[in-house]
């Protein structure tokens, strides 16, 4: 039976992406070899990683003002580079806490310096998106997570802010067209709208670099990687392979307008569906309600084995809330096609 | 044509590491599901994360005053985690220096404090291990690397030492049998024995953590990490599994002893014709030649042009000298067969 994968992330790709790389992995570019055992300072692999960044940049319609990096570790190691990099050694930062991740974050950037939290939703259960702050020169950065997975809330604007702005994407990038040249750095683990899990990009403004006045470990270093065009250490050589075809099947399948109008006819979908059906609500503030995660509940809990097995009959699958939240997620990534959310619906509407 | 491949890293894998990591990839245990999609925190993909850190300890041999880890960010990482985890802050730790990663370990240590360098055969071009050194009390660790993949020498014996003992196997772990009790900490990026790239293998003696007395940023915790069960954030999924893939056929054909067999059969195989052919010399004391990466010249550089043409007719692949050292380099982990040596040899005996 087809599946229908409304997982959280690791999530849903292409189909085309999972034939492709398991192809590579048998044979890549009719060379003899897979992609597993080849050298990462081969040709064909050079290529790859070339052309991995280079797509990002027409994708994001950036120019050489900036740099694109593939690193390894995860998100999580870009809490800790970006203060490493940007926060000067008397300096401060200011950040927004919207959810668990961007707690996270700011909790390891307070280890090298001062943090503000310029807004929050802590209290209120991260159920929206603190919108009335400003954020002056007196900040070295300003950091934001653009979609709070496990909330479901999601940045519809984004601040005018008088320093650098850093955004974490990793949940909803290249999900709808942004000016991202407004942006200094963003990161993003490729798990969700870019790829498979073990790599994350970095999207940087080479010019903001290098003013910390720390002596920063060279694999934590920007700088570095930027030199060494993403091959400082033996990347992460299969994810980042998946990555560009991902990022090949956006680039020609429309770019992200066309991956936007389609989220938001899923979004629309599910929310509408959320809004009728008096058996369940949503857990956060209408207006910033995340087009990649959304989170409901039922109002009737004696429902739910009932909902529980329908929506596992339906081939549904990863539609269970965060483990911090309860309730359902259903995480709509780019790949996600609008059918799998009209099966959701529909187990919803007959319940 | 069958290709001979001895690359340096990524190398060549098992076949059935290939077909069953891409099988995986178009659909993992019959769940309908790609492996690339499926949440990381999901019963299959965990019962694949416990089992690989439960083989690394079967294969070793080591009870349960061991962890082991599967992180992000390549063994270059660890040369940063080792410091921030176990140099104290007014400690000194104690380094030999055999090449090119040792020597970045070193870097990276000396910005944590204190690093003096015990043995060095640096001012050799690195070619013998250094052996006449002693290691007292006083320091907080002892770091080494088993196998120099550039310079093609190994450490055939390792010293006793009055502190902790941490190594570097990157390049030949599960290579030989050794008393890995007698490490507290060892490290290896998976993509020479282990498995492709994009994951590093840690195994430490829990008891030793949490004494350096510095406050260590989270995803550089190896105690977070331990907690987690790998798990702090996502991991690199396909990595890990190809990885487990890769130990499990090592554990199927008899383990590490039988891959020691294989491997010191194809490193006589190669030494003996060097030795015994006028037209090529080795780089390196042959006292410390590793079974991994032999290193090796022409005397007569005219030749050159012949030799190429033969080897890379005969199917050879990856046999280039590592840029820094010129030459010729036959890389042969595990995963090689003994004919593929064969046939290296019957070229270098036609030349």
């Amino acid at each position: 039976m087809k599946k229908h994968n409304f997982s959280a992330g690791p999530c849903i790709l292409p189909q085309e992406v999972f034939q492709k790389s398991a192809d590579a992995i048998l044979e890549f570019n009719g060379s003899g070899l897979s992609l597993l055992e080849m050298s990462h300072r081969s040709k064909d692999f050079v290529a790859v990683m070339d052309e991995a960044r280079a797509i990002v940049k027409r994708l994001m319609n950036l120019n050489d003002d900036y740099e694109v990096l593939y690193l390894g570790g995860g998100a999580s190691m870009q809490f800790l580079m970006v203060a490493y990099n940007l926060l000067s050694t008397n300096g401060k930062a200011a950040y927004t806490n919207t959810g668990t991740w961007a707690a996270n974050a700011i909790k390891e950037a307070k280890r090298f310096g001062n943090v503000d939290v310029v807004g929050s939703s802590k209290e209120e259960n991260y159920s929206f998106i603190p919108k009335d702050y400003s954020v002056g020169s007196e900040y070295d950065y300003f950091h934001c997570t653009s979609n709070n997975t496990i909330y479901g809330t999601q940045m519809k604007d984004f601040p005018e802010v008088d320093t650098l702005m850093v955004c974490d994407m990793s949940s909803d990038i290249f999900s709808r067209q942004l000016d991202f040249s407004k942006f200094d750095l963003i990161y993003a683990g490729a798990q969700k709208n870019m790829g498979p899990a073990g790599v994350t990009v970095v999207v940087v403004k080479k010019e903001i670099l290098g003013k910390s006045g720390r002596d920063i470990p060279s694999i934590l270093d920007y700088e570095v990687h930027i030199k060494k065009e993403s091959m400082f250490n033996t990347p992460p050589v299969f994810p980042v392979y998946a990555t560009l075809l991902t990022l090949q099947h956006l680039e020609n399948n429309g770019g992200i307008a066309a991956a936007e109008i389609k989220n938001n006819a899923k979004a629309k979908l599910i929310y509408d569906e959320i809004d009728r059906n008096p058996l369940f609500e949503g857990f956060c503030a209408k207006e910033d309600r995340s087009t990649m995660n959304a989170g409901f509940k039922l109002i009737d809990e004696s429902k739910k084995e009932t909902f529980d097995a329908a929506w596992k009959e339906a081939g549904i699958n990863g539609l269970n809330g965060h483990r911090s939240l309860g309730g359902y997620r259903a995480s709509m990534y780019n790949a996600l096609p609008i059918e799998s959310v009209e099966v959701l619906v529909n187990v919803m509407k007959s319940l």
